[in-house]
This record gives C-alpha cells, structure tokens and sequence, in this order.
C-alpha cells in the first residue's frame, strides 16, 4: 500500500538527474527517495522515441513494483518523448522536467532560448510548453550534443569546451536574449561556460528546483507529503556502480553510500 | 545448415564497424553478410566488462539464428572485453579485431602507441597482444574517449577537435613512436586529426584490412570461402535505423538501402 512513507522515485538516463534528486531533497528533507540512473544504456539523447520510451516504461515498472509514491522523469529526453507512455502505465502520479522549466522560464522573459540534446530539441516539447504559457513569446531552440559527453569526461574547464559552447551558441549571443533554460540534467554542470558563450547577462534557467516544488505540490494534494526525521535514498544504476559512486561524488558532492545494480 | 552461401556476421556497438565491413567486402567480394549495429546501446567504451559481454551474446545468439558461418566483433571495446566468452556461445568461429591490428604493428615497429576507448585501454587487450607477438616492444596506451561522440557529430575537421587531439596525444607527441594502432573503429574517421597531433611521422595502423584477411583465411582453412557473383549485404540496427542510413552515407560512402530494426 502506497503511505506517507513510500518512496518518491527519481529516474535519468545516467548521472544528470542527480542535480534534481539534490533540488527534491533540499525542499523536501524527511522524503524517502529511490534514484535510477540507466547507465547502461546513456545516452538517451541521440536514440529514438521508441527506444526512448520503451527504455522508461521499463524503469517506470520497476520502480512501481517498489511502491513509489510519486515518480519523476528527471531525464530531459524522456520527459519530452516519453512522458505520456511513462503515464499510461503508472498507477503513482508522475511529473517530468519540462513542463516545470517552462513555468519558470514563461514568467517574465519575452525572449527565451532552449539548449538541449538532439531528442528534446527535435520533440519541441518546450517549444510547445512555452507556447501555452506565453503564447507571445519568440523561443528558439538548440541541439548540443557534445555537451553531454563533455561533462562526462569532466572536461567543463577546458578551452575545447570553450570552442564548441561558443561555436553552438554564437547564433544567439548577444541578440537580447532573457533566458536560457537548460534542457538537460547535465548542463548546470557547464553554467558558467554557456553564460559567457552567451555574452554573459542571460539569466539561466535549470528546472531542477522547479520540479522539486512541483513534486511537493503534487505530493501535497494527495495528503502524501512525509514529515518529521530525514529520509533514507537508495541508490540503483544499471550498470558500473561503482563508476557512477565516484563521478557522483566528484560531479555533484553527493555521498551515495552502496549502489545498488538492476540490470533490463 | 552452414556452406559457402551462409553469410559472415559482423557486429559494433554501432557505425564504426563498417570500417570492417568495408574491407571485408573488397577483399571477399562474393561473401554474404550481415552487419548488426547496437545503436539502441552505443556507446560501448564507457561501459562495465560485465555488460559488454551480455550485449556481445545476445548479439552473438541473435546472428548464429541467423546461420552465420563466421562472426567477426568488429567493435574494439567487445573485441578487447567479450571475446572468450563469445566463443564459448558460438558454433561458428569467432574472430576480433584486437589480435589483427597488433600482428599488423608488431610487423617492424619497436615503440608503438595504442589509442581506444576507456574501456579497451583498461583492459590492456593490445599491451597483452602485443607483448606476446614482440616482447621487445615499448608500448603505450593512451584513452580519448571524446573521439567517439565527435566522430558521430561529424566533428572531424573542427578546430575543437585539433584541440583535444592535442591534449590527449601531447605526451607522445615527436616521442620517437614509430606507430599508432587505432584501437577503435571510429579513429579512422579521425587519421588525419591524429597524425598531425603526434608530429606527423608517425604510421597509422587500423584493424581493418588485417581483420579482413583473418576473415580469408579462416573460412578458406574450413573450405568455407564463397566465390562467384556479388554477395548480398544484409543491415540491421537496435534503434534509429534512419539515422544509421544517413551516417553511413555521409561517414562511409556506403549505401545500405534498408535497415532492419531488431530490438533487444
């Protein structure tokens, strides 16, 4: 039986969503919380929808026989391809990444731009969430592919990255953008790289924080939210478990303790 | 039943291979074939021993249905992590690439430069090979796991890509190597890149050709060589079969025609 005590399920195709699972637990300390991290098949990026989807459904049955409370698509790529199908199946209510960020980005910005993989690009699910908050608005839209396996080496420092941030973004720097949101869990990690790329004054927009507040909200209106000591977080990947405890730690500062493998 | 008309399967985790299948088919023009790319799972070089080789199996498995008389990995990564194990699934023989590319640079050289995937380099599959074939030789290995996500940009010509050539091969760089075996399937795409970030004087070997004459010799050591008319070519991927199609063109120069989809 689905309490106040069931997990709250967060998945992602590898490390990236972990800067979620950060934001769920600074608003939201006493949650339980249960993190999946598919690294055996990252990245999802550059995949079809249908592998993209039948790789969440997957994730989302797994996590359901747990007894999630709530489950969240904190991949980018899978929120925009595979939210609906994700949906279908699943008794839990489950929120993604977009629809959040677009929230955030709508208030206020008249001129907003959207980085993102090749698959949330080409899905245009900003695109359309923004168009709904903010019909007005001019949205343009990005594909940088390389900025995930940038991250993955670490390499969020060096000239190279520099390069290819600005060879991506020099169509946009400079012309009176407001915002960029990131559209993919990785890019908070290259912040500051894409802000000078963009000529420095466009305010950045990562929905992660945005989601947390979300998943209270939702949690909240089903008189699911716990309260009272600090919640557990069990840790899960599909592959390299130990590789993904270390980047965890030197990417994000987060301790994962054990993690547990679960291979499809 | 096996005979001559049954095909030569060749699997990678998802292009790269065809720089196999390219010499496979100008050495053995009337042999039949099968290409297998894992595009639903690429890339492979990131990823843990124990999932390369559950994916080089059920590979393995999915094409020995399919009455191969030889299979070849045409992938470094499941070359260098996955072929004993391969073998003890496979009635067919069983040969990778690792062991080709090393008799080639073993021929004359004395320092020799092994560049690959994390993975490969971890396993020291080349270092060993090599070892056995001239003990004498120095040999070195260096991973430049970016290589793969900029081939499958079409990165090449980019001033980044210089770049990060030049960092990862600077220690070797006018070192007195005499060559360079490119341990990845992808690197070849990369020659000129490569070349030119190790001072230009430095041969370049790939597995390619050498992985194509093993194929001659062990299908005519078992009288199972085919000859006569032009052998048809059979293209199958585990996702995004479109976009296989249009990288294998532009990358390639190969025409596929259709590709099958078979998902795992």
């Amino acid at each position: 039986m689905i309490n106040k005590n069931s997990p709250i399920g967060i998945f992602d195709s590898g490390l990236g969503g972990l800067t979620v699972l950060k934001a769920v637990r600074r608003l939201l300390p006493s949650e339980n919380l249960i993190y999946f991290g598919d690294t055996a098949r990252v990245p999802y990026g550059a995949k079809s929808r249908e592998a993209v989807i039948a790789f969440s459904k997957e994730i989302a049955a797994m996590l359901a026989a747990r007894g999630v409370k709530l489950l969240i698509v904190a991949c980018n790529t899978a929120s925009s391809l595979a939210l609906e199908e994700v949906r279908k199946i699943s008794k839990a209510p489950v929120i993604g990444v977009v629809d959040p960020g677009a929230r955030s980005a709508a208030a206020g910005n008249r001129r907003i731009l959207v980085i993102g993989t090749a698959a949330t690009v080409a899905s245009g699910s900003y695109r359309l969430a923004l168009k709904k908050l903010t019909p007005r608005a001019l949205v343009r839209e990005k594909a940088c592919p390389l900025f995930v396996p940038l991250v993955e080496e670490g390499w969020c420092g060096k000239k190279a990255t520099e390069l290819i941030a600005s060879e991506y973004l020099a169509p946009f720097k400079n012309k009176g953008f407001d915002a960029v949101i990131l559209g993919c869990t990785h890019y908070p990690l290259l912040k500051r790289v894409i802000s000078r790329a963009l000529g420095g004054k466009v305010k950045i927009i990562d929905s992660a924080e945005a989601t947390a507040a979300e998943a209270k909200a939702v949690l909240a209106s089903r008189c699911l939210l716990n309260s009272g000591r600090a919640g557990r977080v069990r840790f899960m990947a599909s592959d390299a478990p130990e590789k993904f405890r270390t980047l965890a730690l030197r990417l994000l500062g987060i301790k994962t303790g054990r993690v547990e493998i679960k291979r499809f």
